[in-house]
């Protein structure tokens, strides 16, 4: 840490445990849906917002939010997280007669092994807990096991997440394209995006907001992958924690690693607004999305608002997915 | 092979290289999209179909296509396909105090291991091969590698795959529910369906085809997955391949193991419809998808179209992806 | 269970927990080597006795004692235990050219995916708990976390494992060559073995001791893996738990899956002698061995001892290891 | 490339690929042992020469030669070899009624990805080509497919891995201890180790040769892994092939990454003598073996000779293994 006042700190004051306890208590939504509730705030995403969203199909183009998912990826291996090993069980090389298959038929298969939190995902609502403590109040020690999640599995939310998506590109507004690492993105930075932006860019209920860093496009303009999986950031200020709860947003993705500024804004801190969204909120984080061509059409045409699939893939009681999140303008 | 004689062989004869060879030459695709493309019929997509399936969306209802991915899937280890490995890094028994966090913070991660074609998925155009020879011409040992599929990828088809999706109920139409294993479907199958559903199941250029069959309703009935991995299956006749053909769709789907009908109809033959439509057509296959719910839902209704939005992950290199497909009525 | 009394029944009556209580307070070494001790009775084996176990090679020849590690083998997905999943990520095929190497290299290079418990193995000392409590009291919840065994893992016994081997072929000496599945070998039937075998088979301190059934045999006959991982098999008796220990071994192997006969001696119980041995006695286990090669050798000459290394792959906090041991005669 | 003179163009001058080509008919053991051989090197072991390796065992003390198989290993992603990633499919939080076990047993089991060249390893003779041809003239193309290696699998050399070990500890003889990154050892250095050392260094048929130079120390001492995976190294000159092939030793390790010096000394050369070593001699490498407490051991009571057990996993068609050699004294 640094010893300038952050936002969070200037608000809260130094003690990150306070200020996670005093927060969370303001923007629980326990209970909200009933005690049973493996959805959280996707729950907010009802079959109105859908129709909705739908009819932001304007032009009939498509944006994928993935970063290409292989061995290029932002991994390191801290905390056994590797980037994507895809490997090829059979090959274009593998005649039909290597193959030993009738009428000149052969056939490519591949394999992949990844950690689920390597690259462009949703963290699942089992992802993150508060003193032992998840969403909706579940005792994390009985929820996620080596099993899984056997509470809020991912694949509790795999078919919901069609929603209206909009971009808020703090880096454009703020900074011409990228705000510099460390930034840590306040309420008031989102307001002034969305009075910048323009009317499309108004966020409620049961939206997927997307929040442009710039940071990824820094990454490739040649600086690399450096330390992005966990070095410093850009990234949400932990002040907009009650900011994105009275919204009754269904989620919210970045463009960087983890959602929050890095470094954190409390001493001795790590993540706290995670500790704060996921198990008190129910508010899933998309991480690692690439937003840089849906976010040159958007400044381009203006508009901010689209049709968003985010579908996430059922793995049994995973506590995160990959997600090629599509845009439909 | 049974000695009766199935619609392929009627039609054919009993030579399966030389019925390949004759129906690729006529239903070929090759250049229809320049010598370098590598999206096939995705192709046929475009920017006015998808605002016209948009508009599909009446009620804003979402229906997951997946089926889970966990241990219990259908894989039996042939070819080296397991089911998916999910193993947990950390859960929610691992407190803030074992993993050294700060204020009560705690997090679960995971990791899958999964061949890539071992539950609801696409097939790329990289996937299979007629003589050596791929889609649009290639050279399969040059184009899917060690390295993976260097030009037909599935990260080529990651944006596009959202248009119109339309459902052919072929097991609820002829059978009541669920055609037989080895039944073949033949095109006058398909257009009686289409004929008996009524006007919303027209299929058409740049719609993602979804053929019902049944068959793994039976499985969900209790007869358990046995040999759906490759055994025994309703499918397409290999003598729909111009009919698909013809109609310019986008890519076929169906809820068997292997799309066409099994024990495939020709003599000593494997799988001679994908032989045709990946590498001459440029035709993606869907393969595991579960349409139970979704088709009950049409059935209801009588609308068996809707907005698809069916985008693969982005594995680079790959030659399919795992696929949460998901429908909006 | 049959209604068959067992020797284990027989013995200490139908409540495996009681017994299970009964025994292993009578063979507990708990403390025996220091609060601190990973190693169980692999401390057994001391230099003198290497020394020694060096001596009994006299001709120079040596057998592997494992499975092939391959798709092939015996596991079904039972607990996410697949078999080795082993794919290329480069080939003969890709040749110097291809891989972008100069002056004619290319390289092959491999991956593995398993499961440690896939086939021929170790369990580790932190394999197996007794009501919460593994070996030498440690508590299992904090020894055996999501990030591994922290106390006694594989790798603790790395180093030492190399001993004289003795192997008591049960199997030919009570069968003629494979015990039915379902047999439980006694104390009884262990003497007997030894005093048929002669004084080669000895069994005493720090030997590491192997037990063929005849199993294997079976299963390579022709009939096939089958049940083989956690069916019926013949195996260890629970009443053996006192002999193992009284002899002081440093490990015991079998060519079944595990070690103990099965279905196992009690009513509703599981693998009830490893809950004795692993956690009190602190005694290795050895399993899906591959012996009858060497079994043969040793029918043929009357030697039933040998050098034997069998040494695990230190992976950091497992608990167990595949491993490839080998007898030197 | 450095401008300084290397050993091998000095001998050979500047041509690579002439200089391959011309050891390597010097060299070569093509159907030294037939047409079938799948062992190569490995064949100079013979029972005899075991028997004397046993008879090298005086005190009885083992020393594992294994690297950790963990996270924390010198693996960065290159060519995707990452570090081995270990989970637990269950561990020791996981009570008996969690996972719904009888009479308090619980388990703990655990899986692994890892390349097979992560760590500490033998080379295969499946690993390197030449030209496209590998190991006794066969054809790479058809040897290594994507199914692994039909010839010559390590599966091959699983059994006979045990002989003599002798350790070269040039480090300690030349520089005393270290010898600096890109320091290319000659047959001269290696004599001059022999003569240092005395008689029980001497090198010759059927013994696993063991050349310390020093790095991992290095590495050890503080430096941390950097690029020992592929940077600068210490290691055997391209001018050893010969005194190698001379010996008849039947294989080479060493304490680095790729048992050449590196850079490697021709221009625009990769891995020149892996060329030689491998295809042509079937000569078996072992990389990344931990040398330092049994050359702290050797130094101690001057003796270098022990035998050694370094037999590989059988993976059935692995171009190489992970390896936990164990030298007993």
């Amino acid at each position: 840490m640094t010893d300038v006042t952050t936002p969070a700190v200037a608000r809260y004051g130094n003690d990150a445990e306070a200020a996670i306890a005093s927060v969370s208590a303001s923007v629980s939504n326990w209970d909200r849906w009933g005690p049973d509730d493996a959805r959280g705030t996707v729950n907010f995403i009802d079959a109105d917002k859908r129709v909705a969203a739908s009819s932001l199909v304007i032009r009939g183009e498509t944006f994928s939010l993935s970063l290409p998912f292989d061995n290029d990826g932002p991994q390191n291996g801290w905390k056994r997280r590797v980037n994507p090993v895809h490997t090829m069980t059979s090959t274009g090389m593998d005649t039909a007669e290597i193959m030993g298959l009738p009428h000149g038929l052969s056939v490519a298969d591949d394999c992949v092994f990844m950690p689920l939190q390597c690259s462009t995902q949703w963290d699942g609502l089992g992802h993150v807990f508060d003193h032992g403590i998840g969403w909706n109040n579940r005792v994390a020690a009985r929820t996620v096991t080596s099993e899984g999640d056997l509470a809020t599995g991912i694949e509790h939310v795999s078919e919901p997440m069609v929603s209206r998506g909009v971009l808020l590109d703090v880096g454009r507004v703020l900074a011409g394209g990228e705000l510099p690492d460390g930034y840590a993105i306040t309420p008031a930075d989102l307001d002034a995006t969305i009075e910048a932006q323009g009317a499309s860019s108004a966020v409620g209920r049961g939206d997927i907001l997307l929040v442009r860093t710039g940071q990824l496009t820094r990454v490739r303009r040649g600086v690399g992958w450096g330390t992005y999986a966990g070095g410093p950031a850009p990234g949400l200020s932990f002040t907009t924690a009650e900011w994105l709860h009275a919204r009754e947003i269904a989620a919210v993705a970045t463009d960087t690693w983890g959602v929050e500024v890095r470094p954190n804004e409390f001493p001795n801190s790590m993540q706290p607004l995670h500790q704060v969204l996921l198990p008190h909120v129910g508010l899933l984080l998309g991480e690692m999305w690439d937003l840089d061509r849906l976010a040159a059409d958007c400044a381009a045409d203006g508009t901010y608002e689209f049709l968003l699939a985010a579908q996430p893939l059922p793995f049994t009681g995973a506590v995160g997915s990959p997600v090629n999140p599509i845009a439909v303008k």
